[in-house]
């Protein structure tokens, strides 16, 4: 009786289902995290693609387990909810990490068409894994470590427009990009109109590393150019990495400088800072530097503009804050 | 003595040395993966940041320890070379993923400076993890099921200019951001510079996330919009998550929709196909479909250039590529 009261008085009722939404990693057992493993063991029932349902064979005896179709998102997420609601704890798997073009937004959009809330009665935690991203990169050497995006080419939910309009946009800007669902069966043009939008920008010898079924026993990796990147086998299963304009291969490895180089003599064993530059302080041509250099020069914003090929708009919005804004760091950067 | 013979007989050297760049992920031990806790464990020597050699203190018992300070990464990979030189096993460990922004480029831009190449033998292996994208992700909702890009707000190494590009194109093209290092002691002026770019082209109302030691005991979520983001309380150890303009936070959760209402109408356990949309298949509005609209358009390309927000060059050269590219998709989409 009194338990009952206390049940009653609590403002959040008691969590009854879960919903786990798992990244699995690569897909090698021994790339999957600790609490992956723990919250498929957990599980009463593991919903997933098949593929990613046979990579946890070892874990799943006993469970229910319900197989689905690479396109059936949203189907997979109704019977999440279904099963949750009938205080069963669910594992959702995906390779690479759920968040990532995986399925924690449609499992949120379909729980809030339900009208779930975080404090009902059904709980949902999402557990990160490394995603095709990190997983590729670490096959093939050291691409990523300057900023970087992923696009997927896949247009069955996204407009084109909308997919080339940020193919430009980056290829303009010399991030590294990763081109997730590159090609398929039926889409097969898209990585060509891909590759013109980049080469208007971009350097046609630019490294382009293609890598499949990453950890996996089929992997595969390739190394191309930008120029030859649409002829290269590419399929459904594979990742495509295109370096920016300073990322290079060499001994088979595709590594972009991190930026040292700006700042840094180095020789075996040894750096020495170059003129001008501070070790653990921004460059003379971060922030502060530029803001001052484009006040001391005397040129218009329109000129500075074509210079740094920045909004003519920014530059003058940069200018008229003025040099007060930064006094507090100058100082203590001088200190 | 037949040994000694086989030994001189293969093309490569026999390694000696090893170095593993292992990405502990988000730090708390049940994020960690079976091969980097394995890596830990096979090494005879540990290099890393204070903080994340702490992390790991029950695998190191017995191995040399070497802890570096933030600033010291092309030490740390001096360092790791150095001891894989004499033969030992090296391993240099990162929070997140050692190839987003962590040790696998300046390790590999010192391996070359020294001469090193991969048959030579020191042997080089990348474990991947979760990176602060995903880990910090996976806290606020499902904020990154759509085309997103990460920008380091450092520029230590990287100059302003560069920056402030990448930042307006990615804000004007709609992407999904993810800020690394966003503020330090010193550094203060560069999260006002990067809202003040975002806000040219977005909604002072797009969601902001940031987040702090994500999954350590100091873990802290804030919400916030962009209009805002620069008064929040955001520092080295935070990762600042800016929606794109279909993100949207209910209920404590940070959410971009994958796109499933462009095709979909779902109401609770049904979902139906839209006019026009076919499951399985690209949009009305996807690659195919669009390059029919804009040849039946009548219109010119400056015309459609305006319209799409695309580059007038580039839809000429679509145009001028003809229908004829993509005969054989569309023969398989009818089939």
């Amino acid at each position: 009786m009194s338990d009952i009261q206390t049940y009653a008085q609590t403002n959040a009722p008691a969590k009854t289902g879960k919903i786990m939404l798992v990244g699995l990693g690569p897909g090698a057992v021994e790339h999957m995290t600790g609490r992956a493993r723990a919250a498929i063991a957990e599980a009463d029932t593991i919903i997933g693609y098949v593929t990613y349902v046979r990579l946890v064979a070892d874990l799943i005896d006993g469970k229910e387990v319900i197989k689905k179709s690479m396109t059936e998102e949203l189907d997979r997420a109704i019977e999440a909810l279904d099963r949750a609601k009938q205080g069963k704890k669910v594992a959702l798997i995906s390779s690479g990490d759920a968040g990532v073009y995986g399925m924690a937004g449609p499992t949120f959009e379909v729980l809030f068409q339900a009208g779930w809330t975080p404090d009902s009665d059904i709980e949902v935690e999402i557990v990160p894994g490394a995603s095709a991203l990190n997983t590729c990169a670490a096959l093939v050497g050291a691409p990523l470590t300057h900023d970087f995006c992923a696009i997927s080419l896949s247009d069955l939910l996204t407009p084109w427009p909308t997919i080339a309009r940020r193919l430009d946009a980056v290829a303009y800007s010399d991030f590294v990009v990763a081109l997730y669902n590159p090609k398929s069966g039926r889409r097969t043009r898209q990585i060509q109109e891909a590759q013109r939008i980049f080469l208007r920008h971009r350097d046609p010898n630019t490294p382009v590393a293609i890598v499949k079924s990453a950890f996996r026993p089929k992997q595969r990796l390739e190394f191309t150019t930008l120029e030859k990147m649409a002829e290269a086998d590419i399929g459904m299963l594979s990742t495509v990495l295109i370096g920016n304009s300073n990322t290079f291969i060499q001994g088979g490895l595709m590594v972009t400088p991190r930026g040292y180089a700006n700042k840094y003599d180095v020789a075996e064993g040894e750096r020495s800072t170059k003129g001008g530059e501070q070790a653990g302080r921004s460059l003379s041509t971060g922030l502060n530097g530029w803001l001052e250099a484009i006040r001391e020069s005397g040129k218009s914003a329109a000129e500075l503009a074509v210079e740094y090929r920045l909004p003519e708009d920014y530059i003058a919005a940069a200018l008229a804050a003025g040099p007060e804004e930064d006094i507090a760091e100058s100082a203590e950067a001088e200190a």
